[in-house]
């Protein structure tokens, strides 16, 4: 069986943005009981990910890593077209994931104690983001 | 329905080759019309990613950028058998992906406008590198 | 068919720790000839890589790359509650992988010659470490 379905996150600029309890929606829409639970961002310039979600300053550290360790600006980038966070956003996506996969039982995610999933943005202006989810099993 | 096959792409050195068509008439040959693409590189000093695929400036900044945050020939490294790109082609390998799972839909591989399919070679010389598809649903 | 398990690893702190035989024994508990396997590491504070299988030096090397990249006690990082490589495992799970998903062919892993699975402890205390481990196909 295959469940498919998009949803959208519309951020307001870098950050991190939780989306574990939409994901959950669409597992429990879905009926799949056992199996596994698919995401995929549409987009070059944002991140999935899987993150400590407990502590916020776990968040905020992982943003100011990510800003050392690929700055806005760096004379080294030539793809400048859309401002000094257009080609860091490309390089942040590449060192992270735009797909997830997620273990489905006993019809939910099954994530560990301190996992959630987040939409990590990585353009300073807020955008709207689509994640296409597939929910695929028994 | 599990779908299976493998293609080779012959490298001319380190860079970003696409794959996107490839991948397209696999996932047209399996007949699957909703279901996902597995990529699965079977090397560990080349990756699988998803880049912008507009602007060529966007791969040639991404492989400056790799190239000054893991330099050949680092002092750090001791393996170093294959010479001064044998190291940090695993490095790369391990900060990107060697797995991709694509949603495919309609028949054919759902992914976003800007996004496409890229093998990214990070040996000097040229290699023949395999890739495993599996297209699976329905 | 859906085939679900979870294996435990315990680590003596920071090092990769071979797991492709204990995944190799699941694919063949599940019976599935043909099909996908997928891993999934429970934390965030370590990783599931696929790595260079031969040589002990890579990964000696990936863990000082990664400690250079990524150093512990940095104070760029106010999440610090439970000591100096508490964010940097954080880190440096994001900047690999929680999950993968490997082929599955003639009832194995259908891995690269050079390609092991490895599970990477990011802290420097032993953890008891659970992977969730799902084969489906056919």
């Amino acid at each position: 069986m295959v469940y498919r379905d998009t949803f959208q996150v519309m951020t307001g600029g870098r950050g991190c943005y939780p989306v574990t309890d939409t994901v959950e929606q669409h597992v429990r829409q879905s009926r799949i009981q056992a199996g596994l639970c698919h995401l995929f961002l549409r987009h070059t310039s944002a991140s999935l990910i899987l993150c400590e979600n407990a502590d916020p300053d776990v968040r905020a550290d992982l943003e100011r890593f990510m800003s050392r360790l690929v700055p806005d600006g760096d004379p080294l980038f030539t793809h400048t077209l859309e401002g000094p966070d257009d080609m860091p956003a490309h390089v942040r996506n590449i060192l992270t994931h735009a797909d997830l996969t997620l273990p489905v039982t006993g019809g939910r995610c099954d994530l560990g104690t301190w996992q959630g999933v987040y939409l990590w943005e990585h353009r300073d202006r807020g955008q709207r983001r689509q994640v296409t989810v597939t929910v695929y099993g028994e």
